[in-house]
């Protein structure tokens, strides 16, 4: 067997997440197996992603991993999956890796980007990539609150309940507030890990402070709270971006590309 | 009764295109009257677009009037139908016109623009938003073959068969190739009117003549037979946004905003 790589970027809108389902929405890694298994002629073949991005979540760069029968290295998986999988699905590159490596376990570094369209109208186009916020929004403000994410902090207020998790301490390299073209501002996070539904928490919650009126300081008071009911109404899952997962060199370089 | 004009934008995947249809999708059209019936309440209100976009074209703006109640100058407008109206339409602007305005009369320019994302590996998230093609296209073959629609031209080659109109020739004023950022090319297309499926036609058979090595001589062969028989299959509909309409500044100014 060989280890692959797979890096995925998909249109979230129409699934029920990354995670396969036994019923409800398709789902990209359902997708994606049932892809690959045809191509392998193996219906063993499973992928694990390097997170459960929720149901409406977009992805550029999603990175997973699976077992592949020896095999492998002759198929053209690229042009195959992208042949038998759904538009809003595609695959932008497939590799042979060490055996090693593991989408999960591996990552060292995540970054997400969430957009808002920031305009007293709303626009069409991007109604379903971009979260449209009427009121003008401070760049200012947003970036003293959440300069208090980065470092390593428990974001515990920040999580929403699910299966328990070991840790709630999570390292913020970077989260800032950045204005693109237009009207357009986006929130890019990066860390070493994320809690569920995080990343739309720390959005919904810099949000709510900002049309308060409240700042900095009430952030810092439900960041020690170590508590969900003292933060705020996630955003909602359509402007958030899964944009890169780092790992480390030598155990995520290319053996073989699969073209 | 005032006459009112309305800028609009949609996503028109969804869509069974702009004309309101007894059965079948929904229609752009079909949406906004519903809506403004609801706000204006009067059932009997019916817009008129600028042109009758094909299922699945998009628009940055679309031009429509109505003529409204005399009360319709005391309505917030916009903000009311994007409050009714799904996500995937959005009204840009709406104010009161001159009486004399006429969304498609009065008309002096429409532009489209033609998206196509040039790249060995298709991308989910443009997948809805763009024509795919893989093999390498090179603008500069496709601009000398475009040049040549520039000015007063027949173009019965490139119009779908359809209802009967008066006259096949129409005057273009722009038709170029332009390179945007990353993997995107865009064909844009500036005329006094358009024939059924014209852009889609053109591109259509620019990419067919391109793809097969042929050039120049061979469009002008297709553009003087005035038979859509010479011509190639339309381009998809995901690939194309109308633009832009253009009226004359004294017939289309706002004497009042309705936002």
């Amino acid at each position: 067997m060989k280890k692959v790589k797979l890096i995925v970027s998909y249109d979230g809108t129409r699934f029920g997440g990354w995670q396969r389902q036994k019923e409800g929405k398709p789902t990209v890694q359902g997708e994606i197996e049932k892809a690959l298994q045809k191509i392998l002629k193996n219906d063993e073949i499973r992928i694990c992603g390097s997170g459960r991005t929720d149901s409406g979540v977009h992805a550029y760069a999603q990175v997973a991993h699976c077992w592949a029968p020896d095999h492998v290295d002759t198929v053209p998986l690229v042009r195959g999956l992208n042949g038998l999988m759904p538009k809003d699905i595609s695959v932008r590159s497939a590799m042979i890796v060490d055996n090693d490596f593991h989408a999960i376990a591996s990552s060292e570094m995540k970054t997400y980007q969430y957009k808002i369209y920031n305009s007293p109208i709303p626009f069409a186009l991007n109604a379903k990539y971009m979260l449209w916020v009427r009121k003008p929004l401070c760049l200012d403000l947003l970036n003293k609150m959440s300069k208090n994410f980065v470092g390593t902090h428990d974001f515990k207020s920040f999580m929403t309940a699910g299966s328990p998790v070991p840790s709630t301490t999570r390292t913020i390299f970077r989260a800032e507030w950045v204005k693109g073209s237009d009207s357009e501002l986006s929130f890019f996070v990066s860390g070493n890990g994320f809690l569920k539904q995080m990343v739309r928490n720390l959005v919904g919650t810099l949000l709510h402070l900002h049309n308060k009126g409240l700042g900095e300081s009430e952030l810092l008071e439900i960041l020690a709270a170590k508590d969900r009911r003292k933060a705020h109404v996630s955003a909602p899952a359509h402007g958030l971006y899964l944009m890169e997962v780092k790992y480390p060199e030598d155990i995520s370089k290319s053996l073989k590309t699969l073209n």
